[in-house]
């Protein structure tokens, strides 16, 4: 396919080497900041712009990947061409686009990409949306192109998703941080940790969470949970964490 | 080295393992449950007895894996056999051993243990403390035997190693449950989100977790964090743990 990509973040990269890599022709990347658009257009093979006038119309698909609250500006400026449009946001509903145009559509990628990290993406799953019949049939196809786990997911539970992968990733990469300060206070290696994360993560790959919970709270082990407070004297953010996640595991383990 | 393991939940069966792999010989395992001495007993090749007085003398070592709150008792069973004692425990110090002998020692596995997954034991951080120089040399082969990052770890610094792995492994763990609660509750597949654990772990292996902290917190995006708790709506438990940590990741990320 023909794409145009609007937007040059971290999902817009990552989706941009995609594509590229699955043989697609991403005709343009279009971002506000110049400099972005030039890097991502640079290792794609696509041409940068930085000023919407000079869209190139020979495109079968824009994908906006910006942040949330641009979508709608953007969606509503690219119409015009009458050309399909999607976004990648795992936040805003198919309805945000389709104010604009009949052939609206969602390609949320679900993982957490960073620009210094590779990331495989046919393990990435692709969920799709489209109220077009056949752009949902273009969407499958795209997306499969790129991913062997695609699936369709509606607006609804794409947002349910969304809060889901905040429970999945973004606070267990802020606990991981803690753990981390935890060792530089005492001038210990953060290494000596990074096995265990490694493992706690694979671990649930196979097995439901519940059934692989380990630690002092899920043996309801008082003498141990007190004596970690104890070490914690002083930290009000991370005994009121260890407080709550503690109590939440107990009650857990006894469900 | 010819071992005894006194112990037979988690810890005790992949040690075990481990040590019968590196050629070590496992002489007894003691376990109060007869079953659970004699299924691992039977992995490994040792003899399975329940009763400390069947303890076999031709040993160079005790190893005690058990819960926290009988490792005293035991040691001060086997300390008349004269032999060195070391222990398994993250949250135990070594003083627990020298009031029954001179020749205690530790050797903690950091990581987390279920019987169901096997682990590569080579990657295991084994941390060892002992204050006798002799024993400290033979914990120091014995580990690396097993596992090739041996570290010495002090029981001060155990202590503190011990609290980060609640906040690296416990935790996430139990956030990895909220959100597969989550789907669930919208017949939502967990599988969507195992890919992105995955890759949240991955993450930091080479990086520090604060440099890749990413979700709507860490942006301070109060319309998604405000979409979100809307979603969480009845349900106090993950309303409280959401508001905790996304302000802790808010604070984070203008530090």
């Amino acid at each position: 396919m023909r794409i145009t990509l609007i937007g040059s973040g971290n999902v817009a990269t990552h989706l941009g080497a995609a594509l590229k890599n699955a043989g697609h022709q991403v005709v343009q990347v279009y971002s506000r900041n110049a400099d972005h658009a030039v890097l991502l257009a640079y290792h794609i093979k696509a041409e940068a712009i930085c000023n919407l006038a000079e869209i190139n119309l020979d495109t079968d698909l824009f994908i906006i990947s910006v942040k949330d609250d641009v979508i709608e500006e953007l969606a509503s400026a690219l119409s015009v061409h009458q050309k399909p449009i999607v976004h990648t946001s795992g936040a805003t509903p198919l309805a945000t686009l389709q104010t604009y145009t009949n052939k609206a559509g969602v390609l949320y990628p679900l993982q957490t990409f960073s620009k210094t990290k590779e990331v495989n993406f046919k393990a990435v799953p692709m969920c799709i949306e489209a109220a077009d019949q056949g752009l949902d049939e273009t969407l499958k196809q795209l997306a499969s192109s790129i991913s062997n786990s695609v699936y369709a997911v509606n607006s609804e539970q794409r947002k349910i998703l969304h809060l889901a992968a905040v429970f999945a990733c973004n606070f267990p990469n802020y606990l991981y941080h803690a753990s981390q300060q935890i060792l530089a206070q005492h001038q210990l290696d953060f290494n000596l940790l990074r096995p265990l994360i490694s493992e706690t993560a694979d671990k649930v790959q196979e097995h439901l969470p519940s059934a692989v919970q380990t630690g002092p709270a899920i043996r309801d082990d008082k003498k141990t949970m007190a004596a970690h407070l104890t070490l914690l004297n002083g930290n009000d953010e991370l005994t009121t964490i260890y407080n709550l996640l503690s109590q939440a595991i107990i009650k857990m383990g006894k469900a």
